[in-house]
């Protein structure tokens, strides 16, 4: 992931630049592989595209999502790609999804019996995943494709007061982070069991059985949905979130903060982390940089800008309701619309499994 | 084009057939490529999803489709894969589209100077048809690709006597088709002008003017909305339709004819073919199965059901707005519900350029 991911990026940051001229400025990049094109009718980078209806004052929220497998279960890849899809919803507040495509590539290398395996399986857990979210996928389309592709669309037709304008951070606000970092460098360590070279580099800062706890993790957490989180937003009060992808932690605060209507910045002291993937990205130079918040998650979790008095209670919240963890992992203060992780930041070393009954 | 469609039709054949089993056989193949997965709210094969919302009596209508470019002009690829979308909405008589979302692969293989060029001018063609029918891209998403693809998600929110639900067809009522077939012929035969030994299969039915005149009005066939049909559907009060895209023309009238509520047949007379491109089909033997019905089409025009006294009055709508003629091509008689063309149907030659002042 982590070369194609690179090559991803720069040639769509190319693609951004050439749109730019011709689209008064307003695109962004959301995630590694979004883009914002035309003018967004609420004209900040969101994740989600907000459009006003003819109908009484109805506006259409939708967003749409596709990469490339990372994960080798093909149900539980199919759980995170609608996770991950649904999560540009949830970053927004909205905690209903009305409807759902499912956007499938079938790789014209697999073989016919492997196909007939693993298709239903990534369509099984697409839906499963859906259900879990009280919505449906009612159509998408499916087409043969060099690489396998997973993706869809998310759409909800809603209420001024059910979505949330990532905009409003003031001053003394502080940022939670609902999902541990890491995922990213979780899968290439799991994918690195079999490749003794890769693996030589890690093996003094990590077990085997590390690495396999950290993939579980990473997995389980890939696939939950944001959609506790979004609920909560709307109980203590958020004043913006986004969700943290491809761009990773520093990118995505960094967007979230370019589009703040006031004079603020976002100062990030905390990382919380798969454990050991840490000291794994450390070991592993500068491919990652974990640390310094560019490691691309895949359905990461949300950051959200809550007021001070409240954020403890959110965390205390979501916890008792999903049985995971949430960590205030930085400050709102007076600013130029930046973004920045403190030099020494605090590795916060999230255990590979946290409890006994999972939820999947 | 051919292969690679065979191959995908032999594909999702059989995905369908494994999906059939576990949901209930609500879906259904409207393309070569698309899939209705979940149960369809309202429960029959169309063009595209209907979700009713829980505001006000309102429906979510929504598809999305994808596929490979098949021309070698940019900008009109970007065209007709916008007016391919927006056709399914067409179809159900919608004419209003909320909001857009493009989908684009860019390929691995493309120098970087070519993407620069190629890219910019498909999302410009893209919007550009967009804009034409009346809605904007608000998002979307691009990834690099082994393979080019493009496509995109259409959605509107509407009351429901904004759209009609294909299933009204009475006895007595005829086929109204909006678009030529041979798109998929003309194509073909373009791309073997640079290949002797195909071209030499051909070159005794058809010119190289022949063959470069029905190019350019498959292409421009293909990148014509169907907005203006669809809009008449309401005035004269149609009583269903579909596009002709990938399964052919017999495909989808079969398809249609299945989810009829009456007991009725569609029996096809005439085919309008783009000209010339009916020889050339035959010269290739069973190739395309043209004639049959079978041949695909990319953006292809509305097969309408419509009662036997308004369709003459839509042709002559139609052709009146648009400088295009439409065709009826078939009747609806008592029958379980499927389509057949007759042993000897007439061919319309449909001239390469029927005007001087072309629409775009």
């Amino acid at each position: 992931m982590g070369d194609l991911h690179a090559a991803t990026v720069e040639i769509l940051g190319k693609l951004l630049e050439g749109l730019q001229a011709d689209d008064n400025g307003a695109q962004d990049h959301e995630h590694a592989q979004f883009i914002h094109m035309a003018t967004p009718r609420i004209g900040i980078g969101m994740d989600s595209s907000v459009t006003p209806l003819r109908h009484g004052g109805l506006s259409l929220v939708q967003t749409t999502d596709f990469f490339y497998p990372l994960v080798d279960d093909p149900y539980m890849m199919g759980k995170i790609a609608c996770a991950n899809v649904l999560s540009d919803l949830y970053a927004m507040g909205v905690t209903e999804c009305d409807n759902m495509l499912m956007l499938l590539g079938v790789s014209t290398k697999m073989m016919e019996k492997e196909r007939d395996v693993v298709v239903p399986l990534i369509m099984r857990g697409f839906k499963d995943s859906a259900t879990e979210a009280g919505t449906t996928v009612s159509g998408g389309q499916t087409v043969v494709n060099p690489w396998c592709t997973i993706g869809g669309v998310a759409t909800t037709v809603c209420q001024p007061n059910e979505y949330i304008v990532p905009d409003n951070a003031v001053v003394g606000d502080v940022l939670v982070l609902t999902k541990p970092l890491g995922t990213q460098v979780a899968v290439n360590a799991h994918q690195w069991l079999d490749q003794p070279d890769r693996w030589n580099r890690i093996k003094l800062v990590v077990s085997e059985d590390d690495v396999r706890k950290a993939y579980q993790r990473a997995m389980d957490s890939m696939a939950r949905l944001n959609r506790i989180a979004a609920r909560l937003m709307h109980k203590y009060n958020a004043h913006g979130a986004t969700d943290v992808t491809g761009f990773g932690l520093l990118g995505h605060a960094q967007n979230l903060a370019k589009h703040q209507k006031n004079e603020v910045s976002f100062v990030i002291h905390n990382l919380p982390v798969i454990s050991k993937m840490a000291a794994v990205a450390k070991a592993c130079g500068n491919m990652f940089q974990l640390l310094q918040g560019h490691s691309a998650e895949t359905s990461g979790g949300l950051l959200i800008c809550l007021p001070r008095e409240q954020a403890a209670a959110y965390c205390k919240d979501i916890e008792k309701q999903e049985g995971y963890q949430a960590w205030i992992i930085g400050i709102v203060e007076k600013g130029n619309r930046t973004a920045r992780i403190i030099d020494k930041p605090r590795v916060i070393e999230v255990p590979a499994k946290e409890k006994d009954g999972e939820l999947w």
